[in-house]
């Protein structure tokens, strides 16, 4: 039997939803393992939905999130509100706008975001429990605004953004630079984070971080 | 400087456009072999939206396929109205009922499908120009049908599937089975073909497939 790791998307496309190539790419290197993957999203409406041959708002459309979040799943997905840490033996984040605008506020509040409650709990159900996270690209700062509060110290990358870096910063995780086909470990809580298509130009070189990031979550588990 | 690859879209999932999975894996591939990628898609209505968690029509939705397309494309993607032999090296179907929907209407007419008639352009140009043509899961339904009625006899996959395959052969094409993670060279023509999740259960195997297959196509060129 492989390991059953949860696999939380946001939407689907970069935009609004989650990262298509990120979260395809989570899935191969997982399924390479060996993994029993399960996939799953909030069911709920998302933020906005983008034109994403024009960049543009396309006004007065609406999408779920879950609904969306499927086409990446084949069909083969759960509403995250019925999955609870004991399904799993890890989890992770891919990341897209939809980790900053659907499961968190992020995108439009920065530090100040909502985040969406089963998101909150499962992260910190995760980490709780000893049990491995990953978060790619964006999502780092939806794991930071979860343990915001709590006693535990983090180490995190989006990459070398300094606007996003400070924010995490300030909600009490540690940002630290990273390049695109690395990852940073945070070995005492579980962590493992890469910058994906936040630093990343080419497909291949996100694809080289993710598979790298994949080996270190097995490692830890 | 890298081929220049076109890769054209059918929208964005396996259910009503093009299968992301398979499309983002021809993007890996190409990438690491250098190749600079030209993707485009038909600047047309779906045939209908599907809502992939329910496995049902969506009613009353509507859905354009050069506009879906663009998630996967992360918005670098181009009406294929606008794209000529010339500006290609080779061309690369991925699968997803997209190719049996919008490009082709063969999920509901069969043998009798109509097709988009910038698709058939580009397949007989690129093959007349003597360049490389790919074909992934369903998609070489496509180019059976655009070379219905010319004196090229083509040998192609779609897998297994007996009625697929019976209808690849009265469009006057050669159907040979083939395994998941195999590739089928026309030489002569030079076309490749593989099943991917005409056949696949697991994105790994799929991924063998496509990789071979862009292997396959770099030997042509």
């Amino acid at each position: 039997m492989g390991k059953k790791i949860g696999v939380v998307l946001s939407g689907c496309g970069v935009f609004d939803g989650s990262e298509i190539h990120e979260a395809v790419l989570t899935l191969l290197y997982l399924d390479k393992k060996g993994a029993e993957v399960v996939m799953m999203a909030p069911n709920i409406e998302q933020m906005h939905v983008i034109n994403h041959l024009k960049g543009e708002v396309s006004e007065g459309e609406r999408r779920n999130v879950l609904v969306e979040s499927a086409r990446i799943a084949r069909g083969n997905i759960k509403d995250i509100k019925d999955v609870s840490v004991n399904d799993i033996d890890a989890l992770v984040f891919p990341g897209g706008f939809g980790a900053a605008k659907n499961l968190t506020t992020f995108a439009v509040d920065g530090a100040n975001c909502q985040i969406n409650e089963d998101v909150k709990r499962l992260v910190k159900d995760v980490i709780k429990a000893k049990k491995p996270l990953v978060a790619i690209c964006i999502a780092p700062v939806l794991v930071a605004k979860a343990l915001e509060g709590t006693n535990i110290k983090t180490s995190l990358t989006i990459g070398t953004d300094e606007g996003v870096a400070g924010a995490i910063n300030s909600l009490g995780a540690n940002h630290v630079s990273c390049p695109v086909k690395e990852a940073v470990v945070d070995k005492e809580n579980k962590i493992v984070t890469t910058p994906a298509y936040m630093l990343g130009q080419r497909i291949s070189e996100v694809a080289a971080g993710i598979e790298k990031t994949i080996d270190e979550l097995f490692k830890l588990l």
